[in-house]
């Protein structure tokens, strides 16, 4: 018996799903439903049919559990209610403010179909979430540091393209080394957003557009760059699919903190990733939460989860007997 | 309404503990219960008793967890079974091919009692157990490494204080930098014990003992030190209590995999401590399982639990709406 999955959204996440169910025995993928036209459409999965996201609902029983591979500005916010009324679902919605209210319409629909909607899974939200409840939990007198990168950013690069003459732009936020330093020392550092992260931007332009321009325009966009000490490096197209076609990114999650009876000993508590591919490695987490899904429903349990409240036992396909025998 | 915790042996741990439960609001200190001479153990928490170990089951109306303190080779596989019977226990068991056991006997008196029981609580295994299997529910191609270090093995530090000729001795486990590295580069290397860790020793010789057969006989004993390279430091007694008097800790976890449809994609998960005081952290771990151990009973559940079997939630004084908003 294997757990039967559906995609919904056949961009990077999705096809990142493909892959991740290829490396899981226990796993098949089923179906895929896109928005397009399911026949302009071509998966790497041989005989797994592609269905229009119109018609998921009539193939609710060949799902064991549909994972929502849309984004969070538009897609999810309305998908992950309306699918969790007839599949169990999984999405990765990353806005953090909208996360409450996103965690209520789930959990309302969810409770009422009984089934099960896991959201805002990932690495942050997910992985670096979880880190840092157990660091807090752990040591409660200490403060919490998030540094991400070196990785691309989908956002600032779009904001790039965006500027009057240029073609095409990649973005990479970069921790600063000192400021990770500092915080590994248990120095606990009060940070600025300039001293965190600086932002490098390889920037295609336009034929005859003006260089220093787009230099300036980018370095004093609001939100997006003007709190940042930004480097803009000027490539051709060529260039650009050459060495920066890739989708990498990563982080850090640091607690420091202090015990004892009058706080003498420090600890640091630190979890990072390095990922060639940020949307790859989102999919391996949304597919490990895809299997608790089915066992936790399978089990009797409905509604609106997050990864606070899955036992780490739930991820694997192994017995809990295994588990002890070999991981604890 | 504040958790009552008890604790069963006043050593490096039951300080410890001691030291955390002032640290965590929802909880309170309510006994100490010891197998010296209760008028021998002076504690630090003004007001709390302190009770002959036997007498604890007398007490259990006032305890709502009860954390056992006691060493893995004989205490706690007696202990924890027993202790089940009457209390919620949370310990630190962790002679890693004896768990299994222990949680079966932990698991047959706790569901008999209606209490929880949760064993092996701490950093390795605990903390560490744990993010390998995160890991390895993520990356499912993809190799584990475990590095130990720098710290104090208190195995180690006893082998050589049994050493002919040795008046005290403390023994730090290194991590070997280049295997460290080489691993954070996904390099993926097979490493023998040797090329994993290295083995510092301090050691104060008795009077007019002989150095060179010290060194000779450390270096040489099987198990603890023959498979390392070992280096041994001669220095006196003031030095030892000066310089070596901490019990520091820490170590790597890494899981390094590959993903992609032909496995093209590399991605490093990496969790490490550094920790100034090995007791002190793994009290702190011991006493977030605690708030799980009494809010997952009070819900009704029993039995044997280890921390794969436990939701990150519980471990929160916070609400789910809070850790939702805040930590997600």
């Amino acid at each position: 018996m294997t757990i039967k999955i559906g995609i919904l959204g056949y961009g990077n996440l999705g096809r990142g799903i493909e892959c991740a169910v290829k490396q899981n025995d226990d796993m098949e993928l089923a179906a895929v439903f896109t928005r397009r036209d399911p026949a302009t459409v071509k998966i790497q999965t041989e005989g797994v049919p592609v269905y229009k996201a119109d018609d998921a609902v009539a193939h609710k029983d060949e799902i064991d559990v549909l994972i929502l591979c849309g984004g969070s500005a538009t897609d999810l916010p309305v998908q992950t209610p309306e699918y969790a009324k007839y599949f169990n679902v999984v999405d990765s919605f990353d806005t953090h403010a909208n996360i409450p209210t996103h965690f209520s319409n789930v959990d309302t629909a969810a409770k009422e179909s009984g089934k099960i909607g896991i959201i805002s899974v990932g690495w942050d939200p997910g992985m670096f979430s979880l880190n840092r409840l157990y660091a807090n939990c752990i040591l409660v007198d200490g403060s919490d540091y998030t540094f991400w990168g070196k990785g691309v950013s989908q956002g600032h690069s779009d904001a790039i393209r965006r500027v009057k003459g240029v073609k095409n732009a990649k973005q990479y936020t970069v921790p600063v080394p000192e400021a990770l330093e500092s915080v590994r020392n248990g120095e606990n550092p009060e940070l600025t957003t300039r001293q965190k992260h600086t932002r490098e931007c390889f920037v295609v332009p336009e034929e005859g557009a003006d260089l220093a321009q787009i230099e300036h325009d980018i370095k004093t966009m609001p939100n997006y760059f003007s709190d940042y000490d930004t480097t803009v490096h000027f490539i051709t197209e060529e260039e650009l699919i050459r060495d920066h076609s890739g989708i990498p990114h990563g982080g850090f999650v640091i607690r420091s903190g202090k015990t004892g009876w009058n706080g003498e000993n420090k600890h640091i508590i630190e979890y990072s990733l390095k990922l060639d591919s940020n949307p790859e490695f989102t999919t391996c987490v949304l597919i490990a939460y895809a299997r608790a899904a089915y066992r936790m429903n399978k089990e009797g349990q409905r509604g609106a989860k997050t990864v606070f409240d899955i036992a780490p036992a739930y991820l694997s396909p192994r017995s809990g007997e295994e588990l002890r025998a070999h991981l604890l």
